[in-house]
């Protein structure tokens, strides 16, 4: 499995000069990003491609291969991989389509492909897939130009999509809020790696603080169950399941061929077995961002501090329809707080610090919480709009939040100026939500992160 | 009322020469905003403000005003307002804080305010409010530089924000959206113009064809729901509660000073008075945006049409969670999708039309889709990073939503490039979502639409 995500080498199998073409936009994309190992194109109608030596057979590159990227037509695209299996080559990234998503004569294709790789130490993710994205191997095999489709930074969550096109707008959406990844597989057909084997290889993965995962149907729903029990309790594993209902899994059946199966018999294994659900789109990367950052709330008591008071009124009721607690802060905390609040101010939970507000009361309050024994987790909401809040908040919350005894959440709306400075938090790892139902919901799924 | 959202005069009191003061901000915002009518600085200190001559009080301006922006300090505050009844100005917005808000002597300052007003023509909004935007009538007393906080576009949604700093953040996000408004109002302390009376003023204008509200508390709740139920049926109101648990309802008061009350009878009461209750503060302009410019649907029967099986899968099952069937088509509408479609495909709902989807594939499903009697609303669920869909996809959409005979709500997710797209969209009235689910949930809101 490492060769997938750290290749020294990779063979691009189908590259091509033609700019409208797969095998170029693919070549492209590894040199514009410095792939820092070699590249050799194969395709035995050209003699070099951008630059690069052309093969017109892997057999006949002399250097050890790490990784095989293939697109080429699927008339030969077994052979290709039979030709990788010849040469030892460990990881294969087969994007070529035309296998049972098909019909007959692509089912026929798959399980031929299946057979060529049995008992080989070629390991194939495919076919008909996107394949991967990886900030530190720098490798890119998605075919979509980058104006279009942006691609995170170097990030510690790990992203497994069973659908291509869905991970690839995700990341898309990830890029554009500066929510950083570690690795991004989309294994199509999943004829050989799935996600058990992922599973596996991030867990041991040093760069990878939480997994997320889009399934549709488990290959094996057993080994993922005994894989997630497993491994659970030393890195969160969070899993939206598509196809829950009948229609939805109906759907699935013909987009990945997964067999759904019952979505209340897989909710309980999965929960039982340690991962944390995702129920919605917009939950997979909540809920990883504060998983993957944020250390697990001792209790339910937490602390709402905004310089608005609408959005603390929303936290509060967000808090007690999750079943959180808002307690009243210890009387030293008040008595802090109270020497930075205008005079006229009551200290309650929610705090309101009002709309003139500066980094300096959020500093006293912030830190008054983190040291308050009523309080195992904050919510700090921040208008960035108004006048006394400069640019230095990211630095202030960045700091108090270093030693993530309590975990720190954050709610702030708004437009460009605002998204500026949330993903510089984002960046520091510390998660802005654009509502207070938002960060709750987080929260809630930091209470089933493991202690570890 | 009508002074407030289209004068021709204003008066701002409390102009001022120093950039950092908000009577300077202010006045800039007036003219920046090119507000078409006459604006007057009143600041006894000042000769001339901003090229414009400046008067020492309000009563020595000849002219008529129709509405005055009051920034003065709290001590001449409700002077000035005094003086405003003396000079008829029919609509006064009064910004100054230090009411109510801030105990004792406050209280006693509110109700000789309510004392000065009472029986006279002049109504206001305030104190203690951030006041109005209005991109019609060009009018800006919101106080917050355009860097740090963006104004939305011309629309036809009027929003409502009890609290000031959330309506703020929430319309920088709007803005940044592409989601244009009619007209925003925050008023405060509300000691005069509340909810009813911006209700009942935005059911005659012509502009406005959503009403948005965020309300901690109602100031005379029968009176509220009276005017709901008369006139609900002409055009929607959006309201989202705060203030529903006991934390929350705490947190209002000591905020607005609103008895949030129980929220279980405020929530059966407006509900059977035929609003519609917003949960979250993203579901307030996901329902407005579809209930503005969408029709009701006939009946719970969708279709999903998607260029990405793992939406497709995902809306299959919110729509089942929320309700809805997805139906299969007619035969011909099988007949007619057959033809453009790929060999192997099969032609279910959700339908896949797969990632080689150009517009014209969009174009031939989504209209074989409005004719056929199965279905009653339509998800496009829109991957736009793919190479064969172009930007065309946006004026296509937009033609085949003209006739507005079925409700047509798109699903997209991505970064730069696709927000630029689903601005364009947003600016044609077609509602886009960043998931499936919030996409369902408003079209659930949709069923709760008037037939009017």
């Amino acid at each position: 499995m490492k060769a997938f995500f750290n290749p020294k080498t990779v063979a691009i199998i189908g590259a091509s000069k033609n700019i409208k073409k797969l095998g170029h936009v693919i070549m492209k994309n590894f040199m514009d990003f410095n792939f820092e190992g070699e590249i050799y194109p194969v395709n035995p109608k050209e003699k070099e491609i951008l630059g690069k030596k052309c093969y017109n057979s892997v057999l006949n590159i002399k250097e050890k291969i790490d990784l095989a990227v293939v697109l080429v037509p699927p008339e030969c695209s077994n052979n290709v991989v039979e030709q990788c299996v010849k040469k030892n080559i460990p990881a294969v990234v087969l994007i070529t389509a035309g296998y049972k998503e098909t019909g007959a004569i692509g089912i026929t294709k798959e399980l031929e492909l299946k057979r060529i790789i049995k008992n080989t130490k070629t390991r194939v993710i495919g076919p008909n897939c996107i394949g991967l994205f990886d900030p530190y191997a720098r490798t890119d095999t998605l075919f979509l130009p980058d104006y279009k489709l942006k691609r995170p930074s170097q990030g510690e969550i790990a992203f497994i999509s069973q659908s291509g096109a869905f991970g690839a707008a995700i990341l898309d959406w990830a890029a554009t809020q500066g929510i950083g990844i570690s690795h991004f597989v989309s294994y199509g057909n999943r004829v050989d790696v799935d996600d058990i084997d992922l599973i596996e290889y991030f867990m041991k993965d040093k760069k990878t603080k939480a997994i997320l995962i889009y399934l549709e149907g488990p290959r094996q729903g057993r080994a993922l169950y005994d894989c997630i029990k497993k491994h659970s309790s030393k890195k969160p594993i969070i899993i939206l399941k598509a196809g829950k209902y009948k229609s939805g899994s109906n759907a699935a059946a013909s987009h990945t061929g997964s067999l759904a199966g019952s979505y209340t018999v897989f909710k309980s294994a999965i929960t039982q077995a340690g991962a944390i659900e995702a129920e919605t789109s917009e939950d997979m990367f909540d809920y990883a961002r504060a998983l993957a950052h944020q250390p697990k709330p001792k209790g339910k008591n937490v602390a709402v501090i905004t310089n608005g008071g609408g959005f603390g009124v929303l936290s509060a009721d967000a808090l007690e329809k999750y079943g959180f607690n808002l307690p009243q802060f210890e009387k030293q905390t008040i008595s802090k707080i109270s020497e930075i609040m205008p005079g006229y101010s009551t200290i309650h939970n929610p705090l309101d610090i009002v709309g003139d507000a500066d980094v300096n009361r959020y500093e006293v309050t912030i830190k008054a919480a983190l040291k308050d024994k009523n309080i195992d987790a904050i919510i700090v909401c921040i208008l960035l709009q108004t006048a006394p809040l400069d640019p230095d908040i990211v630095d202030l919350i960045s700091s108090v939040n270093e030693s993530k005894k309590k975990p720190m959440l954050i709610v702030s709306a708004g437009g460009e100026y605002t998204q500026i400075l949330l993903k510089s938090l984002e960046n520091e790892g510390i998660p802005a939500y654009p509502s207070p139902e938002r960060a709750v919901r987080s929260l809630k799924a930091l209470l089933k992160k493991s202690n570890n």
